[in-house]
């Protein structure tokens, strides 16, 4: 097992490097800023900023930026923003690292903002809406999530086109004031000597002293069934369901569960929804977590004429796992997760990601090993005592297409 | 360097390991078998035989052949088929191995090939039509690659409504008896003993002699303008001009030109189409390689308000590359394909899948130095030369949207 290092700084910053004998060195940085800061009738303030700071910051231009990022093979790293942080995602070699956290460094805390290039930004966000809009599933994701959690948590990070147009470049300055370091992550897998990299770390980000913005607590709405009539070819559906969270002591037991439910080829609701009746090319379930929020968010996409079909299917399928599952079926379940958690575990870029998420969520890093034997130790038992503990309540089901589904 | 060895049966089917100290194994098999075979008015024919063979091998049911792979924790591994190929692509761990071979040598060579299966592998492709047309990028994407392809090498994998319904049993039962281990490939990545891999390799699959089906030439159409008029909100746009082929000496050096063109953050796509002007969310350029013919294929989609001018621009930038490339734009392509060789190449998933692509192209597998030192190697003058010997033509411009554009 490879070395864990972790640290937190006095202005809440936590770093963590786990060092590996690779050849590149990767990392993630989460900042606490997202779209669930954007201010009433402002969507999409936060991402428009996310874009903004890499417009030209400290003595760099827009273009000299690119470029350097670029000569130190490691691009913008910069995926926007989620509900809840804005994430930097790259790899580099070892020998460049010092340089891709300066560069970080500057865009964050120097930022010029400039005025100038508010119209392209805004312009490249109505691309991506219309974008969306050429997706009926992810429109359908984008609705559903609304409808679940609410503004805030909910409505999509680009905005709508009248929140846009409404952005003003003093709203987008006193927003980009809101970053912060107070409770952000950094995590580096890599050929490392950890006490440089702090050295490195705290020269850059050390004395960024800035409070933390004030999120707002996220929360499901009360049960929905809604539907968004649209042209479709396909009925989209998608379903929430309770779930346990990571920091519960069933999540482990959970997560398999939910594995037997959706996880190999031979899961349940593959086998019933997919291959036994050929209701759907594809069909998945999976925990989605937000901030103390969790939920089991369901989807599949069927014919109209067998949407109502698909939809019983599934709902009985995820109801018939409060029943408990096989031993067999634990066994599956287990083998499955254990062999992902190797094969992404070596992979540098996802064990980065995974360390990051663990220290945002859970405050800390689980090593491989620690994850390893909390899924090895997980019983049949106690598999049944976390599913009877479990109601298959349905939170919200939501529609997108030519007619509407609904559930008695 | 880690050691690769390559071994060709006499049955023609050719094995590559990289050895590895990782954890897990991966591993890619692609078979000669794809939809450029299927008859004429079958199309989606060897799509349904690749779902077909694992609804039953041997004397396994599909029910059992899902759990057994489930038990190896190695999922099926398929992805239905491409034009040229069938691939199955994996992780195991390394004592799963041979049971992982072993199950795939009874799909391939003892599949059940029952009749009651064919109506719910129909609807699933069926199933897969219809998400299709619910996804205008994909759509367009389809579209555009039979218009420029034809049918054989053009036509979707999953066939048309029409062409499923004219499959019969003995349609799929022949076209099964088409699969073949001539000129397929399986390479693989992992902690594994040469000589064993190849005795395992040779009991399971070097006892099985059947000529490879003969593959159609592949052939770019005459220059086509074409358009799809559709109720999208966006207009996207796709491209196609010349490009050098992997086996050709130019290759290294024009793969490097696209990288300038589009790669990092700072290409000129990106720079002119979204940063400059803010016309696209995304744009994109990538080599395309089918057979023995490759194309540079280009797509963008834009608000129909500015599709000609996206149109106008993408060109201008594509036909610029004709006139070369700075230094400073070489350094930054290099250290990019060369990072991420690296990245990618510390991976034993996309490592696998590169060896795959090289034995299955050249015939054999280039050592990550190798690729490196081509790459290292190449001069400014090499890409301008290149370039010089590079015919901006437009091959092929196809949108679709709400108004067609044109060029003169």
């Amino acid at each position: 097992m490879n070395g864990i290092h972790t640290h937190r700084f006095n202005n809440g910053f936590r770093l963590a490097l786990e060092e590996r004998s690779t050849l590149g060195v990767s990392l993630e940085l989460h900042l606490p800023f997202g779209s669930a800061l954007d201010p009433e009738g402002k969507a999409g303030l936060s991402a428009l900023v996310a874009e903004w700071i890499f417009r030209g910051a400290g003595p760099y231009s827009a273009q000299d930026l690119l470029n350097r990022l670029d000569d130190l093979s490691t691009g913008r790293g910069s995926g926007g923003v989620s509900s809840e942080h804005m994430p930097f995602k790259t790899s580099c070699l070892p020998e460049h690292l010092e340089a891709v956290l300066h560069l970080l460094g500057v865009v964050l805390r120097e930022p010029q903002l400039q005025a100038s290039e508010l119209r392209s930004l805004k312009a490249l966000a109505l691309a991506d809406l219309e974008t969306m809009q050429d997706s009926p599933a992810d429109q359908a994701q984008l609705l559903f999530r609304e409808a679940l959690l609410g503004k805030g948590y909910g409505h999509y990070a680009s905005g709508t086109p009248e929140s846009l147009k409404s952005i003003r470049h003093r709203d987008a300055v006193k927003h980009a004031g809101r970053l912060s370091l107070e409770g952000a992550v950094l995590t580096v897998v890599g050929p490392l000597d950890w006490e440089r990299l702090l050295d490195t770390v705290n020269s850059i980000f050390g004395d960024w002293q800035a409070a933390a913005p004030e999120f707002p607590t996220a929360h499901l709405n009360p049960p929905f069934q809604m539907h968004q009539p649209s042209p479709t070819q396909q009925t989209h559906i998608l379903l929430a369901h309770p779930a346990f969270r990571p920091s519960d002591p069933e999540w482990y037991a959970f997560m398999l569960a939910v594995n037997v439910l959706s996880g190999g080829s031979s899961s349940r609701l593959f086998d019933e929804v997919r291959e036994k009746r050929g209701l759907v090319y594809g069909v998945h379930a999976g925990i989605q977590v937000i901030r103390d929020v969790a939920y089991l968010q369901t989807y599949a996409s069927s014919s109209p004429g067998k949407a109502r079909e698909t939809l019983q299917v599934t709902l009985e399928v995820i109801a018939g796992l409060k029943n408990g599952i096989s031993a067999a079926e634990l066994q599956h379940a287990r083998t499955g997760v254990l062999s992902d958690l190797i094969m992404s575990g070596e992979n540098s870029r996802s064990r980065a990601a995974q360390m990051a998420r663990d220290l945002w969520r859970l405050g800390h890093v689980r090593s491989l090993k620690e994850i390893q034997q909390c899924v090895e130790k997980v019983t049949l038992e106690q598999v049944q005592a976390t599913l009877e503990g479990w109601t298959p309540e349905l939170l919200g089901l939501f529609t997108l297409g030519q007619e509407a589904l609904h559930v008695s």
